[in-house]
C-alpha cells in the first residue's frame, strides 16, 4: 500500500493495521482478538439493536410470535473424532445456539463447502450424521447449498447450518438479564470435546479414549423453560471455553463472577490431559454443555429437571455472580485463593469446531 | 477400501461409488452432477416436504405468517471483481434466493470462514460492501460467525448468508405452480456475470470491461407482487445460468419450455467474450437476473412494472411454457431450426459465487 492509502484506511478500519495488518488464526479463536474484530469491526459497521445484544443469535419478531436465529459455520480439524463428527456437531451447535435464545429449534438450513477430492464415502457418512442428530433433535433441515472449491483452498468439508426457533411464552434470556445472586449451573463435565479433538489430531493416545461431549441439549432445556420462568442467562460455553463464556456474559451485564475450583467438575483424564499438554480446561471447549443462571432459590428446581435428563444427570452449581468486581470472573482455588480468569488473548486450539 | 466395505458402502450411498470415488468440481458446477448429489443423497436423506419443493428456500408457517428461508455459501475466486465482490454478492445472493420464494427480505446471518493471512483491509472493504448492500437492499444482519482456517486450507474468504423473509399475501411462488401458456420474463441482459468473474480471474481484457450485474431484486419484485397474484414462478438463473434454471422448473413442473433466440439479450462483448472462450450465455451465471412466469394476459402489465424499476429497464419475454416436451427445454434459433438445450454435465465455471 502506498502511504496515502494507508492513511484513508488507518482513518476508517476500526483494527489498528499497524498492530494487525493480517487475519490470525487467533482472530478465529474465541478469545480478545475475535471480540475486538466481532465489536469493532462487525458491530460497529452492522450496527442494530438485534446485533447489539450479543446473544448467541438474534430474536425477531415475526407476525405476533419471538423467533430466535442463528448461524455457525463448522470448520473442525479432523471431521471424524471420538463421540462425534463435523456432521452431528453442526447439528447439535446450532440448535444448541437456538436454545441459547430461549427457544425451541425448528428449522435447520445446511450449507457444504467441499473441498475437491472428498471422498464420496466421507460425504456419506457425515450426511448420514447430519440426519441423525438431527432426527434425535427433533428438527427438520429444510433448506441447503452445495459449493466445491479447488484441491488444497479448503479442507475436506466445512459447514454453515443457521437455525430458525419459536422462543418460549414467557421466556426471556439475555446475558443483560443476569442478576447479582444467581447462581450457575453446568449440566456435567468440562472439556472434554476440545480435548478429544486434539487428542485425535495430534495423534495422542491416553489411558481412556476421551470422547467429544457433542449433544443437543434442546430437550433437556426445554423441560427447564416450561418449568422456570425465571432462567436469566443460558450460555454454551464453546470456543473459548467456560472462561470465555463467562466473561463475556459478566461484561456484558457488568457483573463479578466467582467460581468455585472445587466444584467444578473435570475428569481425571481430561485433567491428566490438560496437564500434559499444557491447557488450562477453563478454556477447552465445550460442545454438549450449558450454563444456566438461575436465581438462588430456583436452582434445586432447575437442578433437579436438568439432572432427569439423559445429559444433565451430573449437573452441579459451579458459581455465583456477584455485584463486587463487575466485568471480572474470578476462581476460587481448593487451597482457599483467588485468581482472575481474565479472556484468552491468543489461540489456544484453532479449529475446534 | 477393503471388499466388505466397499459391499457396505455401496449398499447404502445413493451415489455409485464406483463412477464417483470422489467429489468432484462439477459437483458444485449447479449441473447434472450437483443434482444428482442433492437429489439422491440430501433430499432422500434429508427428506421432507418442505425439502421436496425445490424452491430456492423453504416456505415454513410460524404462527399465521408464512416464512421463507434460503442460505448459501459464496466462494467466489477473485474475491474482487469488476462490478461487486464477494461481500455485496453474498448481500444480493440471498436476497435474491427469499425473493424467489415470494417473500419480502427481512434479516440476514452472515458467516466468514477467513483463511489465515487475509489482508485486514480486504476483510474490512468485504465488511463495508456487505453494509452497503444490505442497506442498498433494506435487510438487516443480525446475526454471525467468525471462523478462521489455517493458511492454505481456505481461499481468502468463504461467506455464508443466510436469509429470512416474510411471504407477501396471497402470493405463491413455486416451480409445480408453472402454467401451459405462461410466458417467461427477465428483467435484461444475461451471462454478465460469469463473464465478469472469468474475465478477471483470467486476466483477459475485453474492448470494454465487462462487469457483473450483481443486485438486489426485492424493490422491482415487490412491486410485481404487490400488483399481481397470477405469478406463478420466480426463479435466479445463477450457477449454471438460464439453461439450469429452466430445466430444473420444465423438469419440476413437468411441462416443455421454449426460448426464442432472437429475444434472449446477450450485450456485444459478452457475446465476442463467449466466442473468443468458447462459452453459451445460457450457461453462465447471472447475478441480477430474475425469471419470471406469468399468464400471457398478465404479462404486459409485470412487464411494465419491471421496467419501472432500475434493474428491470431492459426487461422482456424471452419464451414460453408449453405443454408438449414436458420437462425439455427447446430454443428457436434466429435461422429457424430448434435444438435442446439441456442441462450441462461437467463444470463450465468454478466457483463463480
Amino acid at each position: 500500500m502506498n502511504k496515502e492509502k494507508v492513511l484513508n484506511f488507518e482513518l476508517n478500519c476500526p483494527i489498528p493495521i499497524n498492530q494487525y495488518e493480517r487475519v490470525l488464526l487467533a482472530h478465529g479463536g474465541g478469545g480478545k482478538l475475535t471480540n475486538q474484530l466481532i465489536e469493532k469491526m462487525f458491530f460497529q459497521t452492522f450496527d442494530n439493536e438485534l446485533l447489539r445484544k450479543e446473544h448467541d443469535g438474534a430474536v425477531i419478531n415475526i407476525g405476533d410470535k419471538k423467533i430466535a436465529f442463528s448461524t455457525d459455520s463448522f470448520v473442525v480439524n479432523p471431521i471424524f473424532f471420538p463421540g462425534g463428527d463435523i456432521g452431528d456437531l453442526a447439528v447439535n451447535g446450532t440448535v444448541n445456539d437456538i436454545v441459547c435464545c430461549g427457544a425451541k429449534p425448528l428449522y435447520i438450513s445446511l450449507a457444504f463447502i467441499i473441498e475437491e477430492g472428498l471422498l464420496m464415502e466421507e460425504l456419506w457418512r457425515v450426511v448420514q450424521s447430519i440426519n441423525k442428530a438431527a432426527e434425535k433433535a427433533g428438527v427438520k433441515i429444510v433448506t441447503g447449498d452445495t459449493k466445491v472449491v479447488d484441491k488444497g483452498k479448503g479442507d475436506k468439508i466445512y459447514i454453515n447450518t443457521t437455525g430458525i426457533g419459536e422462543v418460549y411464552p414467557g421466556v426471556n434470556i439475555s446475558p443483560a438479564n443476569c442478576m447479582a445472586g444467581d447462581v450457575i449451573i453446568i449440566n456435567g463435565k468440562i472439556a472434554d470435546h476440545g480435548i478429544a479433538i486434539i487428542s485425535k489430531r495430534e495423534g495422542l493416545a491416553f489411558e481412556t479414549e476421551i470422547k467429544s461431549d457433542t449433544a443437543a441439549l434442546n430437550k433437556m432445556m426445554e423441560d427447564v423453560y416450561k418449568n422456570s420462568k425465571e432462567v436469566h442467562v443460558v450460555r454454551d460455553p464453546t470456543r473459548g471455553g467456560l472462561a470465555s463464556s463467562l466473561n463475556e456474559i459478566s461484561k456484558s451485564a457488568n457483573l463479578g463472577i466467582t467460581l468455585f475450583e472445587e466444584d467444578l467438575p473435570v475428569s481425571e483424564d481430561v485433567k491428566g490431559a490438560c496437564e500434559l499438554l499444557g491447557f488450562d480446561p477453563l478454556y477447552v471447549a465445550n460442545e454438549g454443555k450449558m450454563l444456566v443462571f438461575v436465581p438462588e432459590n430456583e436452582a434445586e428446581k432447575v437442578l433437579e429437571i436438568m439432572k432427569s435428563n439423559e445429559y444433565g444427570k451430573e449437573s452441579t452449581i459451579i458459581g455465583k455472580v456477584t455485584k463486587n468486581d463487575p466485568g471480572i470472573v474470578k476462581l476460587k482455588t481448593t487451597i482457599g485463593s483467588t485468581r482472575i480468569v481474565d479472556m484468552i488473548s491468543g489461540e489456544q486450539l484453532p479449529r475446534i469446531c
